[in-house]
C-alpha cells in the first residue's frame, strides 16, 4: 500500500499556486499501541488553512515546509491498535492532505476534531466536516453565544453560500429572525434565497453596497456574522443598530494580502455602542454536545440544508483550495480522497 | 441682570475656528414653576462636544446654529420655583456655554447630569463635572463593566492625563492591575507617572509605538481603554494578549477629519479572540449610585487624585475647547463662569 500526500513546498506570497504545494507518494504509516489507521475519505477545505501556510504566531502552528497540509478529515478504519475502534468503523479526525494517517485518542486534537467514531446511519459521515462539524459549530457558537440574535432582529451574514454562512442564516431563521445574506454570484443569491429559505440576499459586487444593504435591511442590522471583513464590513457598519453585534469569524477579503490592508473606520461602533468580538471555535470545545444535539436534530427535521461542493481525487485540493479563497465553491468545500462505502 | 452666551454660529469644517462661535449678551431668562435659575459658576469642556457641532445624526441631537453649545454646568441658584432647592444651592446641570440658563427637575438630562444638588461640604463642587462626575464615571464604566480587568493584568489608556484617561489609569491601579498611560507630551507623562502612580507611560509621538508600547507591557496588553482610536490603536493591536478587551470610549484623533479615515487591520482581534465595544456613559446610569459611592470614598483615601485645568471667563470657551482637542490641557478642562464662593 502506498500513501499520497500533499506537501506544503513553499510559503505562499499573494494568492496561493498549485506549485506551492507537492503530492508525493510515500509507505503507508503503521500503528503503534493506542493508535487507528485511518484511510481517508473526505478532505475538508476550509479558508482558516490560508493562515497555516504562512510563518507567522497565530492561535495555532504554521505547517511546516516539506509537511502535509493539515485538515479534518473523515475516513475508514484500516487497522487498528486502539480496543475503542474497529477496522470498518468510520472517524472524524485531523489527518490533513493525506490518503492515510494514524490517529491517537487524546492526541492533538484542532476544534472539536477529534479522532470520533461516526455512525453512518444516523446522518451522511461527510456531514463531520460540514453542518455537523467545524463549520456547523463555528455558526452555531458564533451566532448564538457571541451574535446573540433576538426574535425578530435582523441578522446579515456575509460568505453566505458558504459551509458557515450557509448554517449561520439557517440558525438565524430558526431562532426567528429576518435574515440576509451576502455572497458573490447570482447563483449564490439564488441557492440562499430558494433552498436555504434567507429573507433576502445580496451581491457584493455592487457599487454602492451600504445603499443596497440598507434596502435589505429596513429595519437596520441587529447582528453581523462577519466572514470577510473588508469593504463589506464597512458597508455594515453604515447600517448597524445601537447594540449590534458584531461576531469576527474570518476575514476571507485579506487571507491572501501580501501587507495588511486598512480597517473600517470605528466610528459607527462607538456612536451605536457596538460589539466587535473575534472568536476561533476550538475555544468552544464545551458547546460540542448541545450543538450536536439542536443541529442533528434540526437536520433531520428538515429545518437545516446543506450542500456539498465536492472535487474529486486527493491531487486536486490545491486547486479546489485556490478556488474556495476566490468563492468559487457553492457549500461546503470536500475533496473526496477515497471511496465513501456509505454512498451507494 | 444680562446673560451671555456663546453660540454656535457656524458649523466648523474640520479644526472648529474662534469665528465658529459667537458671544452674545441677552436679558437672563425667568424660571417658571417647577424651574430654577441658575448662575454657572464652572462649564465642563469635554471632546463629545465637537460631535454636538456637525449636523449628523448620533446617538444625540446636534446643537442647532444660532444656540448655545451644550455642556455640563456646576453653578449656584439665584431664583427658585421649585421647592427642593433654594437660593444658593449648588447644583450640577446640563446649562450649557452661558452665564445663566433654567433647570428643571425631571427635565432633559443627558448622561448623568441632572439639575442635583451638591454638597460644597463633601468635595469641591467642580469636581462634579470631572472625577466625581461624567467623565469620571465614564472611566468606572467603561474600565471596570466593559474592560473586566482582572488583578495582574496589564491595562493600557489613551489621553492618559486628560479628565477620563487620568481616572481610568487609578481604577486600574486599584484594581490590581499593570497601568500603562498613552500621552502626547513629556510634561503630561511626568504628570501621570509621578501625580497618579502608573507603572509607565509613553508618547505617541515616536516613529514605532508598537515596538514601544511592547517594551512598555512587558506581558502584553489585556485591556485598552480607548479615547483616540487612530495609529494609537492600530499599535495597541499588535500588542494585544488573547481575550483582550478593548471598551471604545472615544476617538479623538479624528473628530475633527472632514473624511473618515480608514481603521485599523482587524486580524489581531481574530486572532486573539479581542471584543471591541463601544460604549456610551449616559446608557449606564443604574451605575451612579456604586461610582459615586466608590469614587468619593477612594477620593477622600487619597486613593484617586484630579488635577484640573482652569480657564478664567466664559468668553475663553471656544480657544479652550480647540486646545483641548489639540490635547493642550493637563487634566480636567474647566471654564471659570463666575466666582466660585465655595473656593475661598
Amino acid at each position: 500500500m502506498t500513501n499520497r500526500r500533499v506537501l506544503l513546498k513553499n510559503r505562499p506570497v499573494g494568492e496561493p499556486k498549485p506549485t506551492d504545494f507537492e503530492v508525493v507518494e510515500s509507505p503507508v504509516p503503521t500503528p503503534k499501541d493506542g493508535e487507528i489507521l485511518v484511510r481517508t475519505v473526505w478532505l475538508s477545505l476550509d479558508p482558516y488553512m490560508r493562515g497555516r501556510m504562512n510563518d507567522v504566531k497565530s492561535y495555532t502552528a504554521p505547517v511546516e515546509l516539506g509537511q502535509p497540509m493539515v485538515g479534518g478529515t473523515v475516513g475508514e478504519v484500516v487497522e487498528s491498535r486502539d480496543a475503542a475502534f474497529r477496522p470498518g468503523d468510520f472517524v472524524l479526525s485531523y489527518g490533513g492532505w493525506q490518503a492515510y494517517h494514524v490517529a491517537k485518542s487524546g492526541g492533538a486534537r484542532v476544534g472539536p476534531f477529534g479522532p470520533l467514531k461516526l455512525d453512518p446511519k444516523a446522518a451522511p459521515i461527510s456531514t463531520a466536516l460540514g453542518i455537523l462539524g467545524m463549520p456547523g459549530m463555528t455558526a452555531y457558537v458564533g451566532l448564538y453565544d457571541i451574535g446573540q440574535p433576538k426574535p425578530g432582529e435582523t441578522v446579515v451574514v456575509s460568505a453566505a453560500a458558504g459551509a458557515v454562512g450557509s448554517v449561520v442564516g439557517q440558525l438565524a431563521k430558526i431562532r426567528g429572525c429576518r435574515t440576509v445574506g451576502i455572497a458573490s454570484s447570482r447563483e449564490k443569491c439564488e441557492h440562499v434565497l430558494k433552498d436555504l429559505d434567507f429573507d433576502a440576499c445580496v451581491s457584493y459586487r455592487v457599487p454602492e453596497l451600504g445603499t443596497v444593504l440598507r434596502d435589505a435591511c429596513p429595519n437596520g442590522i441587529d447582528v453581523y456574522f462577519d466572514n470577510v471583513g473588508g469593504d463589506v464590513l464597512k458597508a455594515v457598519l453604515k447600517n448597524v443598530n445601537p447594540f449590534a453585534r458584531i461576531p469576527l469569524c474570518g476575514i476571507i477579503s485579506q487571507y491572501n494580502a501580501t501587507e495588511m490592508p486598512p480597517g473600517p473606520n470605528l466610528a459607527p461602533v462607538l456612536v451605536n455602542r457596538v460589539t466587535i468580538r473575534g472568536f476561533i471555535v476550538s475555544d468552544h470545545a464545551d458547546r460540542m454536545p448541545q450543538f450536536l444535539a439542536d443541529c442533528s436534530r434540526w437536520l433531520r427535521e428538515g429545518k437545516l440544508k446543506y450542500r456539498e461542493d465536492i472535487v474529486e481525487g486527493l491531487e486536486k485540493a490545491p486547486e479546489a483550495f485556490i478556488g474556495l479563497l476566490r468563492g468559487r465553491n457553492l457549500g461546503k468545500m470536500l475533496v473526496k480522497v477515497g471511496e465513501d462505502r456509505t454512498r451507494r
